[in-house]
């Protein structure tokens, strides 16, 4: 006998935000794998349900426990923020399948999506992802950052709204810096750059600049940063790119 | 005197992926505006709520309309499919304030996050979106053929995983082929292609294919394509995309 696992996300933050789907599936589980914060967000839902927390950065590791849980005959659901198929734990997941047991291959898998970071960024400051985009993460941590300089310059040149997730950590100050400095290379000084940190939270805070004079002091581990296309505007207090997303002339 | 706007996201369909935040708004509206088949998707909740259905491709019109019913005291709640930021209505209310009446701009306007279709579409094959990704509508109603082509290459030649929106229709059914034809000039023959069809309904569908065989014909206004970077694979029933995204050698 085996049991199941479903990877979730908790979405941004406010529990509004959370699907009822996901909320089905935490209230079912018998164990619950995640970081830490992560699950502190959740609401405890039945008394005999496990809990087991774990660091940051330690995703494959969390998602093998997690697997072997499942094997067992647990019914696990595996807790990320936002969308877990977004720079979160889904890859971890079936990176840990194709590299672990095989027996795990069998597995009752499923993802449950949710609003990812960008989206609820977005929102808070009107439609800036109205066209064509992309979402980059800034860590180096699993890819090359030549791979990063390579996908910003393209989607500058191509002129792609830019999200940029894992903008900044303690390890990695300098990063958003050097995007920056590549991006202003290529776009005009006054392409809108929103800092939106902690988005679709009650501590949401936004503040939109320019390239020309974005500082990447300004971004943490809870910031999402926006970077416009040729097209993406200010209107009063909102931001928005229109539909045409730099297409018409 | 005047009332409120906020733009919201139905999801991918299912009631359970549809934000309690959403839903919230829903409830409180006197009035909803709409395309048809989306405002069909939402329960009856007050009797006294007015519903102003309207056809598909006159999102501006709808976006006037709906800022008008706010201006004059309403309580108004703009309903798109999936997020509402994502190649759907929020963009057009903002375009809408910025050439409409300058009292416009001071009215109540807010977003509220959903799931748009391509984390849902992710969600059913497992984890394709684990690497930068980038979106792009295929549709040229509003801008120029020209430019999506310059988007789709610059996305495989920086080797972003690629979720296409609005594939085809009928007065467009040959834009997918076209896609995938300067998509294969650059990428493996093997790359992985996704149609994700109805995804987050009790209708999904989904067939991987590869990119040398992949057929436009197998798409439809409820497609989404998802195009793999060079790390996407399969395991299993499962594809995903590896955290490092292509970055790792």
């Amino acid at each position: 006998m085996s049991g199941s696992l479903v990877v979730v996300g908790t979405g941004p933050g406010k529990a509004e935000l959370m699907t009822p789907a996901t909320l089905a599936a935490l209230a079912k589980a018998t164990d619950l794998v995640g970081y830490g914060p992560y699950l502190a967000r959740i609401p405890a839902t039945r008394p005999d349900q496990r809990r087991h927390a774990s660091d940051n950065r330690v995703e494959l590791e969390r998602a093998r426990h997690a697997l072997s849980l499942a094997a067992a005959g647990r019914e696990v659901v595996v807790v990320s923020g936002g969308d877990p198929g977004v720079f979160a734990m889904a890859a971890a997941v079936f990176e840990a399948v194709e590299t672990g047991d095989p027996a795990w291959r069998t597995l009752d898998i499923r993802v449950e999506p949710g609003v990812t970071a960008m989206l609820a960024a977005a929102a808070e400051v009107g439609a800036p992802l109205g066209g064509d985009f992309c979402a980059i993460s800034l860590s180096d941590n699993l890819k090359a950052w030549a791979t990063i300089e390579r996908r910003l310059r393209a989607a500058a040149e191509a002129d792609f709204v830019i999200a940029l997730y894992n903008p900044a950590s303690k390890a990695r100050p300098h990063q958003l810096d050097h995007a920056f400095e590549l991006l202003r290379a290529i776009k005009a000084g006054d392409t809108p750059v929103l800092f939106v940190r902690a988005a679709g939270t009650s501590e949401a805070n936004m503040v939109t600049t320019t390239l020309a004079t974005a500082e990447a002091a300004r971004a943490d581990m809870r910031t999402l940063v926006i970077v416009g296309s040729s097209t993406t505007r200010r209107i009063g207090r909102w931001v928005y790119t229109p539909r045409s997303g730099g297409g018409l002339s």
